[in-house]
């Protein structure tokens, strides 16, 4: 029986890969951004051509849920490698958002 | 007391807040990737003309790091509201592509 | 009378602009880029909502024309600070990439 | 004897390209911004994990080199393109913010 995945979980595999490789001296927070935004831009570069109703249905051609999948797994890596360098909470960090947001938002 | 902080407890509240607002018909998969994406270059830009060394140091500066953890906030934001319209969970496709990472950059 | 604009011309205003202010020495070609990609998505941030058929239309409000025209300007300069620094001719490799591109794609 | 390149001839020749391919129907403001962030982040992606130093010496390696100039390139011709659409004129839009930017940040 596996332990259930979690955040912290994730981070530590991350910091282990990166430590055995001697890649930790390429993730200044400065680099890690940058491969941040790259994936990101690898994501949007499977829907650039799509119109909406096409992007919706992206998860029906097995092919592409992968890439998407995969996608989605190198920006949540980098985000998370960030947050391990800066010390930042995300889960915490985004929970506080989401408070402001509702303040800035506000239901009529 | 509260709830520990967890991912699908967090995309419970975004797709609440989004929903409240009349914001889902917005939230295509194509228009949260781009929205993922101009977050991730908000990131960038915090840190474009710094150097190595002042990257690593941004969280000492209190604004910088609230600046930082905010964009850090809205990244993870766009990124579990892209997984919950795609039907995929971010942390188990990060487990799967570490493992795929390991096999893929094996240890000597 | 002013002489007709060309891209040499820019790239020195931009070049004495940046010296004038002692920026030059933040302008490195990994810096550039990264000022590229962000201003490229301050590009995307205007349509990230929008419906193709809205995207279409973006010119016929002054305000967001003028913004939009703007964020135009700003890639434009980091491309063509970028290719002074690193002596790219940005007409030219655009031509020689049409050319690969007739070849790559070619017609029926 | 070929005429000089300018920017006027490299937008006919890039519009007849997607003309002669019925790409224009791809080619709403919204797809061609998306993908000149896209152009824009592969160029990030050559310089993510460069330091400075070796980042100012990238054109010393052919291979590197001729990657730089082919997405210089393919930043160009979306840039030209999103211009064709929206009836901008980039380099005018260059000048005025250059002019501006003199205004905004006055020389002591």
């Amino acid at each position: 029986m596996t332990d259930p995945l979690d955040v912290a979980t994730l981070q530590r595999r991350l910091a282990d890969f990166a430590a055995a490789r001697d890649w930790q001296r390429y993730h200044t927070p400065k680099n890690l951004v940058a491969a941040l935004s790259v994936e990101a831009s690898e994501l949007v570069e499977i829907f650039q051509w799509l119109t909406p109703e096409e992007s919706a249905d992206v998860m029906a051609d097995p092919d592409t849920a992968h890439r998407v999948t995969d996608e989605v797994a190198d920006v949540l890596a980098y985000l998370l490698q960030l947050c391990e360098v800066l010390g930042i909470d995300p889960l915490a960090a985004l929970d506080a958002k989401i408070d402001r947001n509702e303040r800035r938002f506000p239901l009529p």
